[in-house]
């Protein structure tokens, strides 16, 4: 059964990530998750779903019993070699040798193979994709900072001796730049979290020490009756989250929503782009 | 069957609710919904549950199917002399006739009645008790304010013309008091939304304009095989949270976790109250 072999390979990649988020030998597990992923997407057949979001196209792919998420066209690459190269880079280190939207794309077809599988073969289990992305999105960041992360900091405050748990942060050290990084497969109503995460940092540490880069895989979301996508986008909201709350710098996407990339057009700015520029602009994010 | 009887109750309510949170005739649906969930649980037996809650009992309804959620016996009221005062006091405006913990223990038997029922007769539904729990808490507000509540705020500030959707907001008007209610069963690991959105507010119209009060029903949690209850409470990180996102005025509890209840103790203190308590401290909260 090609869920078994899948499950199983993905607890092989929760251990090697425990031990360490940088390692080849992780790599070398994602590579394995995509094969058997993708070539049991292979199997599948294509359907095209109705795309309401303007210039893109998604389509579904389906088995006997159901039907995966919606998945960008465009982004979904055909061209194996370019995914090979994308793993060889991540091996040696060299993940900036591709273009930004090159990266972008492998990034995309390796995550969005493991989530539709899990959509097809796996019944109403929505933990496992998520988690997978972190585990994902946190190897490439851990990769290219080659640092570890953690999961929690010590608040020293006074008479306050506590953890504070966040999602991954990864600190190059004293005097040095440290970056705090939640990865959500998509963030709908429960993105103020993320602000205030942010804030919690700032007011503890002080404004500007914790550069803070929100990385999403994308916000579609697919009617199951209709067969129609859409793009759930609350750019005013975020706005006055960024306005009040506090500052990120930097929102990444695999499959940028159009409604959130005008943000990039309207001052103040909020950066959103699209995931394979980290790997060109982390020099640039911390001079 | 009694079920389709409660659920016909409960629409009515819903539909009560929206033309308005204050009117009689909500209160006397709610008295409605009482009398048939309190009935019903009556036709069912309570199983005592180890409580891991110091100085607390707990215990669980139980049909042929399956048994409730927990309920905390010294809330639990079985004089039903004490709740009949209770929505008549409701009805003629005279709610702090009653003492503050009289209060909590009418609301609290009248809450978990309907969360109880919902637990046994309905399949996995988690959304009718929590959103109930919010019809009940804004109408008991809306009666005593004399207002009726909205759901978002318009925000104007310079470039910016947008709707911020917010939880109950209660407004006495030009410089006069405006509250700001969340209402939630448990809080869990969301909670920093609330602070977050105090955030918004202040940052929007300026620190001390909103008196910010989230109200809940309790902490507890049961574990379905060992039969223990015990509380899930963060006391750690709702200190953080108040020192570094924003002012929570009040939270107040049906069953007051014992954790929480220790920050009344600690400075800068979060005050962490019984809910029957805002009815006797109205005055003194905005005066």
């Amino acid at each position: 059964m090609p869920i078994n072999k899948i499950i199983n390979k993905y607890e092989e990649c929760k251990k090697a990530f425990s031990l360490s988020c940088q390692s080849n030998c992780l790599t070398s597990i994602f590579e394995e998750l995509f094969e058997l992923t993708y070539g049991y997407l292979k199997t599948c057949t294509k359907m095209p779903l109705k795309s309401l979001v303007a210039g893109k196209e998604y389509f579904s792919f389906k088995n006997d019993a159901k039907f995966s998420r919606s998945i960008n066209s465009q982004l979904f690459c055909d061209n194996k070699l370019l995914i090979d190269e994308f793993f060889k880079n991540a091996l040696n280190n060299t993940i900036p040798n591709q273009s930004a939207h090159d990266i972008t794309v492998a990034c995309y077809t390796i995550a969005i193979s493991f989530c539709a599988t899990i959509d097809l073969l796996k019944k109403g289990d929505q933990k496992t994709p998520g988690t997978y992305f972190e585990y994902f999105i946190g190897h490439l960041y851990g990769k290219h900072f080659g640092l570890e992360p953690q999961n929690q900091l010590e608040v020293l405050n006074l008479d306050m001796k506590s953890k504070l748990p966040t999602d991954l942060i990864f600190d190059y050290g004293d005097k040095k730049p440290k970056f705090h990084i939640p990865v959500k497969t998509s963030t709908r109503e429960r993105v103020v979290q993320v602000w205030a995460h942010q804030r919690v940092l700032d007011g503890v540490y002080g404004t500007g020490r914790f550069l803070g880069l929100l990385s999403c895989l994308s916000e579609t979301k697919l009617d199951h009756k209709k067969l129609e996508v859409v793009e759930i986008c609350l750019p005013d909201q975020w706005r006055i989250y960024q306005l009040f709350i506090a500052q990120l710098q930097r929102i990444y996407y695999l499959d940028i929503p159009n409604r959130y990339a005008e943000l990039n057009n309207v001052y103040p700015k909020i950066h959103v782009k699209e995931f394979g520029e980290f790997f060109h602009e982390l020099t640039d994010l911390t001079s």
